[in-house]
């Protein structure tokens, strides 16, 4: 045997798919999923994913609104004002905050008008205050022209009737919420959450509320990984610490495939654990194990699985390598399973920062390196956090990451690095 | 009266504040709060604020384990092992999972171990499995030397006893639940989420519930801030719509002020309303008004008072205005009076986009641009949103903003801008 990394995994025994195809793989499986709705009111709507495409029902804003203080007038009227050439307009009136406009403006008058007063019928445009000078309680100098339109907000400006306010599959933000309230809709038919099961296996792993013992540790993972699907907007189904043995493992990952949308298991780092994690996927349904091991550092002996529709994740026990196996793999097939569809493109913000020390990496495989960000003479700088994937200080520490690429065989002290910040 | 802009404000009674001023002179004033505290289970932890520091109250792991599947062995005695001339080492005996070791390694002796195991007493490294082969049952061949500490984490080593496991003040990610879940912590002293008004103002606004009728619109702002309060981990206390006139208007406030953490209130773009606004927190607390006026597009009207110990915000009532000022001003306060404190550094992330038009800005002003972003031939494209500041719509097409510093005039097509992407 032999010390060679990949295309081998470590026991030599098959081929290690690359992160873009092991993902591609499984979501291409997926992606014909139909999430289940449900129907709740807006104020309960945050965050959650849009299940049907919402048109306007109505102009938005419903009638003409001014959106300065000042006068509403006929735009024509004011064609060539200037501070030595005042036009001037009898003052007709006062548009009242929250009522209709009354009378109409005919030609050389105008009516006061508050920042979203509504224009009254024969006025086109909107002269700011402060382009006026009074000259008693009924005209005004106007000092400046306005085009048509000008400082007011047309009926349906915002969004026409029949217009689409909520495309599907769109997140629900704060201003979705707002143009959904702003056209009168009380409520929203939305996907309803995901139920992901998680399954810590492992008879070395206690609950971390109990003592420890000798030869015990206690279960890091399963709040990791809990805290990180509630952050998806899915619900967790804990189903606690299984032993390692065959019979309790594969009924409690089946019972898992049965009742809940997504299985996530971890605690599988040796061999036999990793054996059993594969054994369980390829009998409990079809078409079974998708990937197992991927050129990812940490996270390569990650096991991808579908057991019928249900996608089967076998983390790694380390704290590290699952987390960095959760962002690469389990939130993409929570975010499609859940229906969402995002709005191209796809991006991912970022901070460059100065590397603080040379890191190699082996070719084909793609390093994901923690860092610290520190400013040093005003500079951002990225010093690379050094612990064994098993050591969840390093990821409490970590302010983000960045990746080596699988052509690159490491990168130098200085280089500008990309990192990608842990919320 | 002339068309001025900056440093005179619309009505040319005020300076406008720069944005980083208006934020040091809140901010500096909120430094010294002392929020309440809770103490809750560790699973309810997740996104809340550490209150109080924590020390491990035990090593981390526990005890020393191996790393990877293969032998545990003394190192000195792999020391010139190679393909060509292995060493040769007597199993003695199996690490189980989960159980203390009971025998000791001698030298010339190892014992099978798999990843997680318990290192036997005077076992100092682990040869990984690939780099064994097996003689018989009792001798295995070693091909690869190992140091002292090889492929295997010590006691303490994540975390030692009486190390510092969070700090006061830091946000408790999944990572840091993990921690203190390794630690066997189950329950943390967290800062009590802040509870912030929202009164809503104006004649002409309506709850989005009713049906809309002439004169009126409907309310967009609660639900909006409303939503951004909760995403920063606060709670919200509404108090619904309040009448224009000054003594609903004050009564409104003045509880609000009595009742909750920080107030925003909203709707107030008209100059009377704005006033009745400024007139409110100079009445009701000291200091009083802190800032009225920025030099920022949109969100120039913002006021931002202080009474007593409690930020009140008079917020622009155009949405986006809102929102933008929600994001300067309103959050770091939250963050602040949360008893957030962020670890070094302060950075944002962002994406870099080309731009696809001329934008003009004065200058003296922040501009805030809202974009579209687009993948065109491989390269992401930052297509401005050009649309009234009260048009909600433009929010839920922006995919993010940029931002034209106020030494800075415009900005031409084909740049390349810094966009920061609403989440």
């Amino acid at each position: 045997m032999s010390n060679s990394s990949a295309p081998l995994d470590m026991l030599g025994r098959a081929r290690l798919t690359s992160v873009a195809s092991a993902r591609a793989q499984l979501l291409s499986q997926i992606s014909d999923c139909q999430p289940q709705s449900e129907t709740l009111p807006l104020a309960e709507c945050l965050d959650r994913i849009c299940a049907n495409q919402v048109l306007a029902p109505e102009d938005l804003p419903p009638t003409e609104r001014s959106t300065m203080d000042g006068f509403a007038v006929v735009a024509a009227d004011t064609f060539g004002a200037s501070q030595s050439m005042p036009g001037y307009l009898e003052i007709k009136g006062e548009v009242i905050m929250g009522e209709s406009p009354q009378a109409r403006i005919s030609r050389g008058t105008c009516f006061k008008i508050p920042t979203g007063g509504i224009l009254p019928e024969g006025a086109d445009a909107v002269v700011m205050h402060e382009h006026t000078v009074p000259v008693d309680d009924k005209v005004i100098e106007i000092i400046k022209p306005v085009g048509s339109g000008t400082n007011l907000i047309r009926k349906g400006d915002d969004i026409g009737k029949g217009g689409v306010a909520i495309e599907r599959g769109r997140i629900l933000r704060p201003q979705e919420l707002g143009l959904l309230a702003g056209l009168g809709i009380t409520e929203v038919e939305v996907f309803k959450p995901l139920i992901v099961a998680i399954i810590s296996t492992g008879d070395e792993i206690i609950d971390y509320r109990e003592p420890v013992r000798p030869g015990k540790i206690r279960n890091i993972n399963s709040i990791v990984l809990g805290s990180h699907v509630l952050r998806c907007g899915a619900q967790v189904r804990d189903y606690g610490i299984v032993s390692d043995d065959e019979s309790s493992f594969f009924s409690a990952v089946e019972k898992a495939v049965a009742q809940t949308d997504l299985v996530l298991f971890s605690g599988g780092s040796s061999v036999g654990m990793r054996d059993l994690g594969e054994q369980a996927i390829e009998r409990i349904g079809n078409p079974g194990i998708l990937v197992h091991g991927v050129s990812l550092k940490p996270g390569k002996p990650v096991i991808i699985g579908l057991c019928n529709k249900t996608p089967v994740f076998g983390l790694p026990g380390h704290p590290v390598s699952a987390m960095v196996c959760f962002d690469f793999f389990v939130k993409p097939a929570i975010d499609i399973l859940s229906g969402r569809s995002f709005g191209e493109p796809d991006v991912q913000a970022s901070v460059k920062a100065r590397l603080k020390r040379n890191i190699n990496s082996a070719a084909g495989r793609l390093d994901v390196i923690r860092v610290e960000l520190r400013y040093e003479s005003d500079e951002l700088q990225a010093k690379p956090i050094l612990g064994k994937s098993g050591a969840i200080s390093t990821l409490s520490k970590a302010h983000g990451y960045f990746l080596i690429a699988e052509d690159c065989q490491g990168m130098n002290i200085d280089e500008i690095v990309e990192v990608y910040l842990y919320q």
